[in-house]
């Protein structure tokens, strides 16, 4: 098969479909989301069929535990789909608002309409439920979409994009509105990311390897989604139940996900009162707790931290804990290591929390609560596709509404410039 | 000079002014732009000099009369140099705006404040004027910007640059919030669109050369700037002298710019009636006309058009008319040929009017006005640093708004995730 003549094809399905897309009316979406969700509970033994051949290769290949667990759609998970999808049609349709219409000198009327960008390329790599909730999303945004799943999940990919594609067919949309491709060679990323002119967006999601494979070859534009690398900063004036109770919630309540806080900066004149006590409540959740020196005097039973630690994305119950001199060394810490998705700050003082805020370059700066908050969901935009750490477009959590652009609208009565 | 090295020492320089560029107060920022446009003035007589070193080695290097034009800076062109300059300053900052703050059901507030971009860099062709209005738009939105100019025009952007960034430093801004480029190899485009984690965004502004150019190397975002291969679609239903109005001011007002119609559509039932006096009119302004068939059928003066004609941005007194059998075909035409720039209809229907703005998928879209509106001035966006033909962040007029970013800001009252 020629590759590149096949991802052609598909890019040219995919921007005829978008043009449908752009034309239906959101009733028929809905109707179509609630179509998927049933398509996808009613075909569950089919989908746990194709899914069990993933389980078997993967496990053949030597998959580690947590990746099997990632891979496995069991009944669980398939009314997970399912609820995702129809809540989908729950939310508000983005397109077709039209913002800012004011009435120029010149007579003329203008505003902005939000409308899809076209044909989304959304890169994955293993769980299967991406399949579902990117492509509704998208089409919920009137975008059509392309999906490359990962070789480990390409069983479960190909059903459950085949019973969303039948139902959404069935209910009134555009055939190649949802498209997978069925080919997992690597070449096929590279080639999704050069079809100008096809494909408006890419999106990847996954592990830092595959973010960069798609930067690097990409000559259309990507929204990256890189690692949360999110800290907290205990201010000298700030509330010790509240740091304590923060930090805990931020490490602990699910350490495996971008928005979990994997270093901890506490003021000076904070940390004998604050960190004691936290670390009591850490090492009875089983937290493994990393300094430097400072944090270290204070409780020698935390292993010293290196270069490495303050750069690293734990995702586990490892927490990396540093004893700060001013605000400004928190914020030089949080410039030079973090990834500029969620950082927060825990104070009384309201000229310092208004100086974090503004000066802290992250997608989400928070003010007294937990990293955790930083989600499509407790945001109030509904499902999400990911949380952007790039500058442009979208920054932080993307809901449908980030997956439209706008277009300039303008009325006149004959007006013309003179 | 290894310029690896150079790029990479200007990309560090603007990076630490971003950093200090984001938290300048608008009123500094405002003082500086005055002062900008008073050094303008101040130094009209050395940057005259310089110029005509640039205009000099221009006619020597047998650069067309056009393009020794739009080198040229005289004294209307450092007024208007400096006067661009001073609007900005009354312009509203769009830095620190914060939207869209709700309280959600977990107890925390979220909202959008609006913040800087970080380093922009700007890669234009001749114009000395662009080395002044991108710096002072880029400044107004709180980036710090590295400007690459023409070869033609290095000595006028020299002492531009110089002269605003002498005004700036003076007025409190950081010494390197503008840089130019100093070096004008091809070689130089390339290392600064692939100055990852030092350089945000790249705005390059000139032909589609350089924009291919600058997308083919790209390993950081581009916002494209496009040709504006605009339409006029004259529906059946259109006002006879409204059609006529705006079609003669879309063409002949100023025909030499990207909003400027190149193609006009008639409907079948509108081009015995409309075409006859409006090329009267358009023979009278020395419009050159070239047709389809039946065009040349109401009018045999009318010159043949070929497949080029629709694809080209003539910037001139030239005009390529269709006759065509429905709004679906004018949309066909316009998805087929057009740049997706700026569109318009003209008709007295609502509904086609409607459908024209729903289905026409270009950064404007206008009803009954001419297409020489799409601007950012003419849309209340101020200054603008050009016309976006991308899709992502920012589409059509790009003012000092859509040179920033968004970050979410969360506040809690010790609120934790359960």
């Amino acid at each position: 098969m020629d590759l590149k003549v096949y991802i052609n094809d598909v890019g040219k399905r995919a921007k005829r479909a978008a043009s449908s897309m752009a034309a239906i009316d959101s009733a028929t979406k809905d109707r179509a989301f609630l179509a998927m969700a049933d398509a996808v509970r009613a075909n569950a033994d089919a989908i746990k069929r194709e899914n069990a051949k993933d389980l078997e290769a993967g496990r053949n290949n030597g998959l580690s535990d947590a990746l099997i667990d990632r891979l496995t759609v069991d009944d669980s998970g398939i009314e997970k789909i399912a609820k995702a999808i129809s809540e989908i049609a729950a939310q508000t349709d983005p397109v077709g608002e039209i913002t800012d219409m004011v009435r120029r000198p010149s007579g003329i009327e203008v505003g902005r309409m939000r409308v899809p960008i076209g044909v989304v390329g959304i890169i994955y790599e293993s769980r299967p439920n991406v399949t579902a909730d990117a492509a509704a999303l998208c089409l919920k945004a009137g975008n059509a979409c392309i999906l490359r799943g990962g070789r480990e999940a390409f069983h479960s990919n190909m059903i459950l994009a085949k019973v969303l594609r039948d139902a959404g067919t069935q209910s009134g949309l555009p055939e190649n509105a949802i498209q997978l491709i069925e080919v997992t060679d690597r070449e096929t990323v590279t080639l999704l990311a050069q079809a100008v002119g096809l494909v408006d967006v890419i999106i990847p999601r996954g592990g830092e390897g595959l973010i960069r494979a798609v930067v690097d070859a990409a000559k259309i534009p990507v929204i990256k989604h890189f690692d949360g690398i999110c800290h907290t900063y205990v201010d000298a004036e700030a509330d010790t139940d509240m740091a304590i109770s923060i930090c805990f919630n931020a490490k602990v309540q699910r350490p495996g996900v971008c928005n979990a806080m994997e270093t901890l900066l506490v003021h000076r004149d904070a940390a004998q009162r604050v960190l004691p006590p936290l670390f009591a409540k850490y090492r009875k959740a089983g937290v493994e707790l990393r300094g430097d020196q400072t944090t270290r005097a204070i409780d020698s039973d935390v292993l010293p931290a290196t270069d490495a630690d303050w750069k690293t994305e734990y995702l586990d119950l490892i927490l990396s804990v540093k004893v700060v001199e001013s605000i400004d060394d928190a914020m030089d810490h949080i410039r030079t290591y973090g990834s500029a998705h969620t950082d927060a700050i825990v104070t009384n003082n309201v000229f310092t929390a208004r100086r974090f805020v503004r000066e802290v370059d992250s997608s989400s700066v928070m003010v007294n609560a937990s990293t955790r908050f930083s989600d499509g969901g407790e945001y109030g935009l509904g499902a999400e596709i990911g949380i952007s750490t790039d500058k442009l477009h979208a920054r932080g959590p993307m809901g449908a509404a980030e997956l439209t652009t706008y277009k300039w609208v303008v009325y006149g009565e004959g007006t013309i410039r003179t």
